[in-house]
Formats: C-alpha cells, structure tokens, sequence
C-alpha cells in the first residue's frame, strides 16, 4: 500500500486547474470536477452580508460543459490572457473524508499592445474529494475582492 | 514519535497568518507570534544603506495586543480589504534548532466602487519557533521594497 | 540511502533562482544553471504561432556570465528593484530521469519616489536535472505573457 502525499495532489490539481484556464483548455478544465460539483463565483461583500447568491451559479458538470460552449462561441475576437498567481493552499480533512482547500488568488490579464493589468483577485473555498483514486472539485467557490468583475463575460475564475 | 513535517507546518502557519490578516481577524493573528516576539515593518532601501530603523516595531506580545486595539478605534471607517499573495518560503535550520523562513509577498486593496490595486510588496525574514510543540513566530520583518506604504494607518501586513 | 524529497529541492531551487534576482546577486543566479543550460525569452505569441524565436537566447553558462557582465556595466543608473512572485511548480518527471518544471510567475518593479508596479509576467518551463548531486537549470525557457517587454534592458526574468 502506498501512502498517498494528498497535500501535494492538491497541489497538482490547482496547478493544473489554472494551467488549463491560463491555456485556453476549458474542456480540460471541467475534468478537474467530479460529476455532481458545483462551481460558484461571488463577491466578499455578499459573504460578508450573508447573501448567498452568486453572479456565477454551475451545479453539475454538464452546466459547466454548457458554459464552455458559451464561451467558445461568445469570445471568438476575446484575444485576451489570464494568469493566475495562487498562494499555498490550506488543506484541512473534513469528517467525511473529504478535504477543505483554501487558496488566495489574483488573476492578470494581457493583450497585443497593451500593458498587462491586475484583473481580479480573492479566493478560493474547494472542497476535494477522490474519485475513482483521483482528486476532484467537487465544490469550488471563488469569492472576489472587487465586485466590478463582470465574469458572465469572462473566462472561468 | 511522529516525525513532523516542519516545511509543511510552516506553510500552514503562513496561509493562516495572511488568512488572519485578509479576514479582519487582528487577534487571531496575534496568537501567531510567540509571547516574547519582534515585529518589523522597514524599507529595503533602510536594509541596504545600513539602517534599522523599522518604519514600525513592536517587542512583546502585549505591544501587538495594543496595536490591534489602535487599529480597531482608527479604522471604523477603513473599509478597504486586503489580500496577500505569498510565493514559496524558503526554509533553512539555525543552529539553536529554530527556523529562518524567507518568503516574497505581494499585497492588493480592494473597495467597493474601485478598481483593486497593487498596494505593497516586498519579503519576510521570519524567526519561527516551537512553543509547547506549535510552531510559532519569534520574529517577523516585513522589508518593504516601495517606501510609499504608511503602515501606521494600514492593517499589519 | 536517503530518499530525496525532490519537489521540495525544486521548490527551493526555484527560491533561491529569484532570491538572487530580487536581491541583485547576478552571479549566484549564474550558478543555478548547469554548464550546458540554456535560458530563453519568448513571448507567448511567438509560442502560440509556432515562432520558436526568443527575445533573448543564451547558451551555456559562460553567456549567462556576459550577460552579467553588460548588466553590471550597463545598469549603474537603474535603481529598479525587482520582486518575483511564483505560483506552485507543477513537476514532472520526463524519460531521461530529468524533471520538466513548469511554474506561472509575475514581477514587480519598484523604485524611490514611486509606486510599485507591475512589469512582466507569465510562466517559466524549466528542464532540471542532478549535477554531482545538486539540482541544476538545465533549459529554463520564460514565456511573456505581454510582449511589450524589453528583457535586453532589464536584468533576468
């Protein structure tokens, strides 16, 4: 039996979570989700005030698949890039086996001809679970510092 | 015995200090230092010419208590946010069995209505001690490399 | 026979490779390479239409250290300091028992009397290897997101 170094399969995961969007492999990047995930995106300020809802609410992986095929055909001249910087991820086991990941987060973006810019930035809540001997998002919930990012017209955060 | 992992323990103690810091949780950041700590905030430029002097620089546990109580009274307006992104620390073993961890951090200010904004950035060189087998910070000096920053005014970085 | 933690040395490879940019020690930054390396600086178009071209191409240690040198006679009047911030390499081990590294990163530049800003940033794709028992740089290839960068001014990325 080997023992597994889940910290750093965490790890992996998140690299390969923002490799993909960095990257353009959004298809990829729903494979980082389990089946039943839910995937969210809301400012601090609602958290702060106990409104839950979300500017982004995905339950599922086919809603995700569907918002892949959005942005595919939404964004065709978008010609900008993301990349996400992550800080270390806090990883904490939960009673049921799954794991609590917390990570900061700021997101860049460039264009041809233009400087680079601060996008956005906040962090992310994921819970991780195994399946089938893999690591997967089963709940990510990215919660945004600055409430001015509009991410229905974006790439996934 | 258990043989630790002290690498990770470290990351751990820095993800919750920013986590603290980021989330208003002024006294739970204060338990991160141990009773007989040294914090610093001083510039680069000061590091290089030679001189000490720290913009701030609190001795003892109580005189981090007490700035926590001067922010609470000075900031009931402050509503800026702030969110830290910290690269890898680089861990090294002192002689007396402590720990010397260098770590680069970056800082961001979020407000309602504004854009989000580089705020400061710069390196810690921390001094991380085991009190009653937690790891704890004896030392901390934020070197600043912007001389901008009023730290007087700002939450602890 | 120790069993190496070779993530963690790669961590720490990447520590000190930014450590001594950040801080000016050109000639240790040198010596994070291994004698064949080569060091590259593409920009992330060039990458996406298939133009291998770098910006900046160095081959072997010996044109790092010219590299150095016209920096050291080149840059008496540049006080820019800069601040990289990595994310979490993402590590794997190729066929020839060396590691490909790939790891996003950003840096900031701040001078006296200013503010801090952002200056480039993107992901580095390193090949490491063991040197006579230490990890060493063999390719490190920097892709720019933003191309309106100047790597021929600047010190090392």
């Amino acid at each position: 039996m080997i023992e597994r170094d889940i910290r750093n399969e965490i790890v992996d995961l998140l690299c390969r979570y923002v490799y993909f969007l960095d990257h353009g492999k959004l298809e990829d990047w729903v494979e980082c989700f389990s089946d039943n995930c839910r995937y969210k995106i809301i400012t601090r300020e609602n958290v702060e005030a106990g409104l839950p809802a979300g500017m982004l609410d995905c339950q599922g992986k086919d809603m995700l698949r569907d918002r892949v095929s959005y942005i595919r055909l939404a964004s065709v001249s978008n010609i900008h890039r993301d990349r996400h910087i992550l800080g270390a991820p806090h990883v904490t086991q939960a009673a049921d086996g799954s794991y609590d990941v917390v990570t900061n987060f700021v997101v860049f973006q460039s264009e041809p001809d233009r400087d680079s810019r601060l996008f956005c930035l906040g962090y992310y809540e994921d819970k991780v679970v195994l399946v089938d001997g893999l690591l997967k998002l089963r709940e990510k919930t990215v919660v945004l510092d600055n409430d001015s990012v509009t991410p229905l017209l974006s790439t996934p955060l």
